[in-house]
């Protein structure tokens, strides 16, 4: 694993804990974590249980006893780490968003492809798809519950940047993150609902925003700060972003990325209406997924508060009894254990690069619309 | 009062209701209804608690016992009415949207401004702006507890015409209603956005869309049909719209208009973050106003359900006790108190024709962002 | 009607209202207010639309005009004037709790079942079965969708007494109002749950508590204070009562009635779980109606939240669309509509004097059971 | 650790993640795992991360090489193997309720103490303690922010054994269970209760029942089974118990656990009011606290979803950002958290055997009143 911050500490606990719950086909084994200080990587694969620390993400990939590089890192970095990995035969675990560019994500997938033929897996890690209520969603959508879908209302709201005196983090800067709350939250509800519906976006108009132009320059902790000193330094990326538009079964869908809700800490929430039916959940009630069966009578139809902690439900089983609540780092146990049966099994994990670089060309369409006075916008390869 | 139809019949009760609760300046009296059905409008104004039916609305404006004309038709005759009531030195309460056009609105707007100057006041009836947790948030934001205004979400949801088999009624002919689920309740979260926030939308990027393009004719009740047989006729108005825009304080919105959201009924809502606070809102919960305080200390902070049926809260000492809630006709009721107490004081009413000319405005330039590629389109006047 | 205060407001809407909403068989008029105070009877008349005013209740039950007389006086005074108009052939309909005593009670259902020989019809005030909501609840379980009832959890729960320093009003004396939250809101609850259920109690076992044992006096408008002048008084009715049960179909129920609930204004609560499916209802969200129907896969099973705003729902198709929620004082508008049809139709009414008596015997159970070591007390007639 | 069903394998995963989250004074090592069939407990070691398998749990207290002991037995082997592991030196966490009887609690709760004078630590896992939202509810009532504490009303809600044709497991016979719903799971909210309080029932009045009184016999599974064939064997345990009681501060509270309440999955539920404020929570909501803080002005209170996720809340700074919520078996890893520190300290974790024992008693209390026409009855050592 590369990066030992908060994805690299989610991912950590996945890779320690699937195998307690889940009946795998390969057992994995916590071999090698790489950062940049050596000391700061002793200490964290002694902290997260990884047997050995290396300061050059290339060792990893030199190192035998490593069949999968799993990348925590900012988005400049996994186009390079990604596709040196798979060329050199790993299977490969990328954050998201998949790359900065839709250059950089095209050359991953294609890297990505070239790498199935020989065996080597890939995998996006978006990992709301693995909330079992997400999972639900998307299986039931699937079903027909819903019918045809008419509308999908998603938001992914924050407010950890509300105050002026926050610092110009990495995910503040346009060269690290590649874009704002955009790329960081908005790309989660563009899989999210993609993968609900089972449906594309074919276009998009947006309007995107910087509400607080400067901040203070962080204090320089490796791997976070924007310079060195003291000072103001330049926002870069959106703030907010706000987008509509048309799915591919005729759909209307609106969109909204944004850390300046003030009181949504995490609330990614996605509403779908279809002919038949309606799903609505919230990430900050992650254990619920709301249903609204339109094929009742209508005298003892309502949305329904559905606890996704069935065993009959996605990933549940390997778990806890009903109403026993899973938490957020639950999507990335799911997440590797899906990657590794795939792994064993020889199958196209999902999502797949190429699922990340089409939510990178969504992400380029709104730029691009933002940009040209929020002109309906085709999304590349729809 | 002219029609007796839905709208009419809220306005009844409120009329019927208000001298009951509220200490008016001035007592109203229900004279007269108007309608086309003879036979129909003298069994309305019986039942509805009107003393005279006429079957012109000519001869309310010509009957010197009536001072108030309440206009409760389809926007096709607003601006015929209203205008000669004006010029009549009658005072007018209309039923939004104010018009079917913007010329028509301008006119009637015009009309307004000359008859205000006569004495004779004139109302737009929004009546959302009157449910207590409604004028209650704009009483907050007015205060400054919200801060800079950041974001707008306002959605106006209902399903009524999911079944493509509900008929072709007037709401779904251009030339009746104007537009279709934008006029209709678009209008109201245009209207109730930029009354909570005190500001104005600027611009907007829109998509519209009609799902079902054919309906069945309806069967010719006076008022509702579309047409006198059988067969089917095509829809002329959108089933939803969906917009984002621009605040005149630097903010971003996005609104929905639908009646195809599956499960949604009446579900007028709106959240507003600020860089203070908070404020959110569902119709389908009338009497509750959620708000966050982000002055408070992080760790107590989060949105809170204030009832609004507190004596303090705007019209509510006027009914019941803490917790006892009130009901959608109340709305108009506290709508003809408002109007009653201007005309007493000689002060001009809000939301004015001036008021409803603006949204009719925001209507026209959605229209023409949705006819134009989704460009971002400024709303005339802003 | 005898009583302007809150409830005379209450009723007085009622009656101004029903009949412009519900088709009717009789045509109410509202003739006659009576009131201790000439001056302030007099202008509650006016205010509340009442023809004339009466200083003596027993004048209403002299003129021939008057063919219902409505009760809405403190409960001290409810048996003599009840059972005065029932012996005069006027038709009843009285405030709850029934009366401040059992013996009262038993007295007044008496009369009532006389009179009922006589064609005189008399009903008790428990308006909370109004509510759609509650009564959507009790068809459900009529209809067997509950299967057997094994829990009722009924709480009523308000805050406005917290204070120390809130006076020493009537409703907090025992001479006036028979007891505290046991017989004012506890009355309630134990009607709605054996309304809901179609079960009785059966016993029960019991704990009340005065939290404030002394007030302020009251500063003596009439009706409402306990003395002439300063200094404190002593409460001498209970601030909470909670008790539990056994039903009469062999579940269990828990009770809970305070005014010292801070933060819940008016929160009437009930829950009941069956064999095969729960229901719950807050009053405080007056238009919902929570069904969980175990019948369902489990993995799709979960409340639901039904808005009692549909036309097929009790009451409903009198009023607004789907989603346009009603208000408190509709439950009374219900009220009066039954009962006109059941004088109408010469039927007897519900909730009958006898349904009244019912609950004052469960109400004497519980103030027996609190005074004996929380002994679990039959309920007479069970 | 002795046992790996539903309570061993919560309690690994804890021991398994506890150090990666918190910086520990000592390093826990996961050693070995006792069970009673050799090769079903060597599977479950090698699946939970135990280095070793023993079938006697004696063998574990004899390993110089384990410290702790973690007993996720059935109720019935608590008394025996803790007291022996604390006569041999080891600390010990203890599984709830702490024994089948008061003579038991009596016994283990006297080694503790002990015990302890030799420096052996002991705990009782009632781990609902260590949720976040309950902690900081605990917090903020040792704050003062509730004021003098005048209702609790506890709930624990569940409904797995609705369907009669439920086998008889252990948990539903009383030489296993010690009782029914009573003990396993309203010991927990008596333990909540008055751990949020601070405060202790000094006394109860209870009704308990057996809905469903027959039960087909269990088919076998070690562990679990009821005996060995086909047939239907008598539930000797209660379904439901409720139970009121007052509170050492003059407070009332009521209580209700039971397997019967369709829908409800998991709902430990508890609401307190005091005279300054109130606190809600709800276990299947687990990351919320609801908090109404009564010294605000009326017209902007309210209750309020305060997501226990923020970094200052109790335990949450070791885990994720706001919003991303935790799940059930982390309140297992604060368990184990707080029982190494204070082994590590020297100093006496809570809850206490003691407390256990506390909790043990007013269970007795319940079943004596129950079986005694509820009369109101002391908890012993009140």
């Amino acid at each position: 694993m590369i990066g030992y911050a908060f994805m690299g500490r989610a991912h950590s606990q996945a890779w320690r804990s699937v195998d307690a719950f889940f009946d795998l086909p390969l057992e994995p084994a916590m071999v090698a974590l790489a950062g940049r200080s050596a000391e700061a990587t002793a200490q964290a694969a002694e902290k997260l249980g990884w047997a050995h620390a290396e300061t050059d993400w290339k060792r990893l990939i030199d190192r035998d006893d490593v069949q999968i590089i799993d990348i925590c890192t900012p988005g400049d970095s996994h186009a390079e780490i990604a596709i040196a990995a798979l060329e050199a035969g790993k299977h490969v675990i990328c954050e998201k968003p998949l790359a900065n560019t839709v250059a950089e994500a095209e050359a991953m997938a294609a890297a990505a492809r070239a790498a199935a033929a020989r065996g080597a897996r890939s995998m996006v890690a978006f990992n709301y798809r693995r909330v079992p209520a997400v999972a639900l969603a998307r299986r039931w959508v699937a079903e027909g519950r819903l019918g045809e879908i008419r509308h999908v209302r998603a938001q992914y709201l924050q407010d950890w940047i509300v105050d002026p005196e926050f610092p110009l983090v990495w995910r503040l800067q346009k060269d690290k993150a590649g874009s704002g709350a955009l790329g960081d939250i908005g790309a989660h509800i563009i899989d999210t609902a993609e993968y609900i519906t089972g449906e594309r976006l074919t276009g998009v108009s947006a309007l995107t925003e910087t509400f607080v132009k400067e901040r203070p320059l962080a204090s320089g902790s490796a791997g976070l700060s924007a310079g060195g000193g003291a000072g103001r330094g330049t926002v870069t990326v959106d703030d907010a972003a706000l987008f509509i538009g048309r799915l591919s079964g005729g759909g209307l869908a609106s969109f909204e990325a944004t850390r300046f809700a003030t009181g949504r800490k995490n609330a990614l929430r996605i509403e779908v209406n279809g002919s038949l039916g309606s799903l609505a959940f919230d990430f900050e009630a992650m254990n619920e997924l709301w249903f609204h069966d339109h094929t009742l009578d209508g005298a003892e139809a309502g949305f329904r508060r559905v606890l996704a902690t069935e065993s009959s439900h996605p990933y549940v089983g390997a778990w806890w009894p009903p109403g026993h609540g899973l938490g957020y780092e639950h999507s990335f146990t799911h997440e590797v254990k899906d990657f590794i049966e795939a792994i064993a099994a020889g199958t196209a994990p999902e999502p797949s690069f190429d699922d990340g670089l089409r939510v990178q060309r969504v992400l380029a369409a709104v730029e691009r619309s933002a940009a040209d006075g929020s002109r309906f916008t085709t999304v590349e390869g729809s």
